[in-house]
């Protein structure tokens, strides 16, 4: 079957690539980082997306492969484009020294033997004198940046003990307080960072190990009793989803859209459109950083940049039915690579369901007390990472009149540090015995392509002011009105919620026949601080984005990540910061919103030992794009088909149906 | 069977209020426009709670009554307390000349006619020679305040054509341009407003009336074809609901509560523990206000306060199971009255069910690939209530961690004006031919009774901050600390998102073990456009809650409405802006938190004949209450109880079972 030009990477084009790549360097052995698709260029999908519409024959848009990697051993990275239709490398280019490329997870899991079995680390896991049935582990972790000068790809290890042999038992709940430093490439032992555990950086050298009792989150490990009475709940649609899918192409309830997945962004959602409106090229979470506030040496690194380094993709979970996803559910696939080059299929990487959110709208007439109403479906598109200890949930939530919410969750297991005993410090929180979790940051740069009734688009924001004091215009002085502001060069844009800010994005070239305006589409996001390090720090000069909550750019190929190409012990920011010039002129033009969301997250015991979702959205909503409700037409909710239950007073199981 | 003192006022019980009530006033008729219980003092309360606690003798507290009322035909109100113990009026008011008790919506409903019939309004229908099936018709309004010498309780009708004869016919889509105004109590014509439809207030006397095609909502009227797709979504609990009730007692997941509901404020909860844990002693809706932003006379005078005016009871729907609520479904019944006294049963006015919300915690090992993982169920306890053409619908959501939040979704018919073609204004929507839609505000304020860990609380905010600049303690800038400011007086107090301010309730008498400080609870709520009204307007000076989203006052027993006790034409708050006076200590105390929701709407025309609804939150969450996750004890989501199903690829219909 032909692949589109916007499918995912297939396992076959992963060996091709990587087969390529290796016969480049037939005397070397090359560590691959990432094989990925290379995107086909906008302009290139468009025109075959305007050839599927018109039933026309399909131009050819060739399927581009991106790679990087390095040769085994060696800090050099490599960055090659392969085209898969001649089967050649299109292009190849040996990175600047000190640039480094993504981590491979299965490289990073694949080290902890290296740290582990490292003689200097066995050394200094014998000087704990553990109790029996302790053991140390480890957990590898992005460097982070502090000296211009290191051009090494590095690992900082952190070391924790398991206080038994259970799988699950939660290691992050009892840290130790030394952290060695390997470089990736030679796999060389660099240095052993010794962590603070009182109020500044004053550490000391491994002694004999305090035990502490771990907090556990395993039901085999807590000794908590389950919660008795609760019933199973359960979701059917007997004659089947509301949805059809076609490989990757989606159509739900007006909507159609393709579903993307990339080892480095996970999820992409491709040519979203409603009721034959195009209103999204493409979405994506495009960069996500998560600084640290404790300022204490090592910790002043502890900045990730959860895609750049890592990968959302190549993190992504296989889902589970019944378990991450309720109801009728459909799932898609993604393909990563190991660091031999080989394709790893992950299963059930994205799910997507339907989901009833109560009420859409309702009028009562008090008249004659007849209700109109309709309830909401909406249909979701989830995915979930995991890095390391936390968890993030991605959700894209489409509804029936257009909008579509991006719902974050954050959950798994906070980053936490030792702490003596009666030290209170200002930058954590005391979560268990022996263990603080500091204060940090989730910085999450989103990227919507937006394509508002067509590819050319305004941002522009509103304020809604009163009208001022005025005895001919606003007598009583109850007056207020909205005041437009249009964005006309790239850059960064700040909330304002006490003047009700609001963003939209509009299409100056269609006007609205009911209101006489523009088209227009609302973005809102609550206002939240934004990164807390200093302009100087390295955690803000790398992460432009993290500085503001809304950036405008012209659209350009190959500008898809907030904080640029490479963010692995980045200096500085190559992505916004760059390309939110001042310069190019975004009115009216083909461009690219880019919203942050913020998260300051000052843990709370309750978050540990695993971590209740933390949920932060987007909402995107029609806003003078139609000519009134969208939603007019969908059927009215009846009990014959919802065949809901009524409960009787005094009881907790006998039911029965009204109807 | 014996009434809890929190239990709702009962048929009965309105029936012997209003019996006594007329045989004070053998000579008069009565003209009533509440019958309600009037709660019990807290103390008395807290003693009975705490004898069912500890299974002691319940002590009797009396059932109290409470009624406004008037004397037919005069502008004469009184408020009365009867106690139906004693069968006797325990205290009996007549209220100054000039303040006006609330509206009966019933008697408001009942008053259309009035207006109608009325032989000037009757003259001025007939000068628009209206076609052939075209009607005229009215909605009475609350008639505001500009003069401080009006005494007269007033009622304000905007006028509408309905176009045809269907009883579901839009006409708030035709509004007209007159506006009569009568006294409710004499029931005499008082004025005609004439309503401007340009750019001023310049208005024109009624004339041949210009038709409009109305915009539509009911599905037999839009000549819509039926959006198609849509399956039937089915939610089952085989085993029954996980809460039991005993009448208005709840239990659910650790949770218990009473349910209870009355005419001014609708759904209240009574009494919510979590676990054990005391938590708040009550949770209502105190208030809102919905002034509009149009300056023009008479426009200036919208201004509802929807509680105080008319009653969120007083107004509420019976929910349709199946429409309204889905799933397995307990519904709890209210009571009101009508004009003459009568009890007035209203079933179903709050529904009660479970939902699934999605992952609650999740995290995955990423060394074996063994995911922890539990979903959230929450309990949603919905009530909805239409104020003639808007909808609100207010959720109350428990979770499984000891959180609360609370959903407000405004929905309905936007309020409308007529505009003249070719015009636009600056305080306005344009949502269909020649009518548009004012901006305005919705203010809701939420009153919570807080008791986090017993009765004596305090609120306090954090503030995230940067660490300074410094050599020695944060020598790579990234640090940050939190700054906390506890709340000494009663006042109001902002929001500051930039810089993170979280507020908390917090008890300063109970230490948690884990954080060794106060436990405490956060409630967040996205920072908001406060009431745009000058400070010196009537809109401003009659709500002062709506200018800040927060107040803390000193409990005292029926302070219970944030603009006061008498709203309808008031000029001035007697509520908050008395209470929350600087004066009162308010540091471990017994005290109330007001939020306010502030809510700028200034409509889509995708609001427009019938708004999706527009959603805002406060979410109350354990921060330091508890010693780790709450919610560790919870059952394990598993596909053998699920059920879900899996949809196979290009398949809109068939489905096949995992398992």
């Amino acid at each position: 079957m032909a692949l589109h030009p916007l499918d995912p990477i297939t396992p076959d084009e992963v060996s091709v690539a990587a087969t390529l790549l290796r016969s480049a360097f037939p005397t070397r052995t090359l560590e691959f980082r990432v094989i990925d698709i290379n995107e086909p260029s906008k302009t290139a999908v468009l025109d075959y997306l305007a050839a599927e519409k018109n039933k026309t024959a399909l131009p050819t848009v060739p399927r581009l492969v991106k790679s990087y990697f390095t040769h085994l051993g060696e800090n050099v990275h490599f960055k090659a484009i392969v085209n898969l239709e001649t089967r050649s490398i299109a292009s190849m280019q040996q990175l600047p020294h000190g640039v480094q490329t993504p981590h491979n997870p299965i490289l990073m899991a694949q080290l902890e033997d290296l740290c582990l079995q490292h003689p200097t680390i066995i050394k200094e896991i014998e000087k704990l004198k553990l109790p029996k049935g302790y053991t140390a582990i480890c957990d590898p972790w992005i460097y982070g940046t502090d000296d211009p000068d290191e051009k090494r790809g590095l690992v900082q290890y952190y070391m924790y003990v398991q206080q038994n042999d259970h799988p699950e038992t939660n290691h992050y709940s009892l840290p130790l307080k030394f952290s060695p430093v390997f470089d990736q490439a030679t796999r060389e032992f660099v240095r052993m960072d010794y962590l603070p555990s009182g109020l500044d950086e004053g550490f000391t050298e491994t002694d004999v190990y305090k035990v502490y009792e771990a907090v556990e989150y395993h039901p085999e490990l807590t000794g908590i009793a389950t919660r008795p009475g609760l019933k199973p709940l359960i979701i059917q649609q007997p004659e089947g989803p509301s949805f059809t899918t076609k490989n990757n192409f989606v159509e739900w309830q007006g909507w159609t859209f393709r579903v993307g997945f990339n080892v480095r962004e996970g999820l992409v959602l491709y040519n979203l459109t409603f009721k034959g409106h195009d209103l999204f090229y493409r979405v994506s979470l495009s960069e996500m950083t998560v600084p640290y506030g404790d300022p204490r040496r090592p910790f002043h690194r502890k900045q990730a940049f959860d895609l750049g380094d890592v990968g959302f993709g190549a993190s992504a979970n296989s889902l589970g039915l019944g378990c991450d996803c309720l109801g009728v559910v459909r799932y898609f696939d993604g393909v990563i690579s190991d660091p031999q080059g080989n394709p790893i299929k992950r299963e059930n990487v994205v799910c997507m369901h339907e989901q009833d959110d109560g009420i859409l709208y309702k009028h009562l007439n008090y008249r004659n007390e007849m209700a109109t109403i309709a309830r909401q479906r909406v249909l979701i598109l989830q995915t979930i990472a995991t890095v390391a200890n936390y968890e993030y949930i991605v959700e894209y939530i489409l509804d029936q009149t257009g909008g579509i919410d991006i719902k974050v969750r954050a959950t798994g297991i906070l980053s936490t540090m030792p702490i003596d005993d009666d030290i209170v410090v200002p930058w954590g929180t005391i979560v268990g015995p022996g263990v603080v979790a500091a204060y940090h940051q989730h910085m999450l740069s989103f990227r919507l392509d937006t394509a508002i009734g067509g590819q050319k688009n305004t941002v522009m924001y509103q304020e809604t002011v009163p009208l001022p004091r005025d005895e001919r215009i606003n007598p009583y002085t109850v007056g207020y009105i909205s005041k437009p502001t249009y964005v006309e060069r790239s850059g960064a844009f700040d909330q304002n919620p006490l003047a009700n800010r609001e963003f939209k994005i509009i299409n100056e070239n269609k006007i609205n026949p009911t209101t006489k305006k523009p088209l227009a589409y609302k973005i809102y996001m609550p206002t939240a601080q934004m990164l807390l390090a200093d302009e100087d720090s390295y955690n803000s000069k790398r992460a432009k984005f993290a500085s503001h909550p809304y950036w405008v750019t012209k659209y350009r190929d190959d500008e898809l990540y907030a904080a640029g190409e490479f963010t692995n012990q980045s200096q500085q920011d190559t992505g916004l910061g760059v390309w939110a010039n001042g310069q190019d002129a975004v009115r009216n033009e083909d461009i690219v919103l880019w919203p942050t969301i913020g998260f300051t997250h000052n843990p709370r015991p309750e978050d540990f030992p695993v971590m209740p979702v933390e949920i932060h959205m987007i909402h995107i909503r029609p806003s003078g794009f139609f000519d009134r409700n969208p939603a007019l037409d969908i059927p009215k909710p009846s009990q014959a088909t919802s065949k809901s239950v009524l409960v009787k007073n005094d009881s907790g199981s006998s039911s029965c149906c009204k109807i």
